[in-house]
């Protein structure tokens, strides 16, 4: 499931925006939606790869059954989100470069799984050296 | 400033929406952006009033000096939005209907106040006795 969210994350940096991509599964592997961060693309804050590929799945009644996979690991916005509305499983391809609320989203009932991909390591790792600013921006650092 | 959010809940309820409206301002009071849910009108389950706001504000360096001002308590998924982004006060409408992470963002440093605001408790009540269906929806209550 990680490979359509690292897909969203190169289209992201082939249209030149922050490169992290996610996307909602439900647990049998069926794709709900999938979206990339478009602070850059759209000039619009609120487009994290997380909540973007939750608006791309559509309205949906349930989230306990669905599988959040993102790039790198969610911030405290995007790990709100899948504590509201009950995410049952996060799949993280990166928590080395970041490390949001994972954890606490996981202590309020969504199953972990930390697969710390090699490639995103190194791809997310470069971005944040050469674009601090843009970074900085994206997760509200000051 | 809660009359600009309490405008933008009235948009959404003329519009067939969720009633919950919000707005960003500068400490000073300078309107930086206001919006409000958008589940029905756009099929958005990403937009609560919060997230319309913010993302209406467009890109921002920092929000330490910006207050969210919203109809509704906010939930966990505007909660980790508002301790993410810093933004430095919320003043809630109402938290007598629901109660989401505002105190949560207070530890985390955001100043809170809250109005409940006669009006605001009323007419939110109503809408949640009336449509209790979409409400739990919009909080990913099952």
């Amino acid at each position: 499931m990680l490979s359509v969210a690292k897909a969203e994350a190169a289209r992201s940096a082939a249209e030149g925006g922050i490169p992290i991509g996610a996307a909602l599964f439900t647990r049998d592997g069926v794709l709900l939606g999938s979206g990339h961060n478009r602070r850059v693309q759209d000039d619009d804050a609120s487009m994290h790869g997380e909540t973007s590929a939750f608006r791309n799945a559509g309205r949906q009644r349930s989230y306990r059954d669905t599988v959040m996979v993102t790039t790198l690991s969610p911030c405290w916005y995007c790990s709100g989100l899948i504590r509201q509305f009950g995410i049952g499983r996060v799949v993280v391809g990166d928590d080395v470069n970041f490390l949001g609320g994972q954890h606490w989203a996981q202590e309020h009932g969504a199953e972990l799984t930390v697969v710390n991909d090699a490639g995103l390591i190194q791809m997310m790792g470069a971005f944040i050296a050469e674009s601090s600013e843009l970074w900085n921006e994206d997760i509200g650092a000051v």
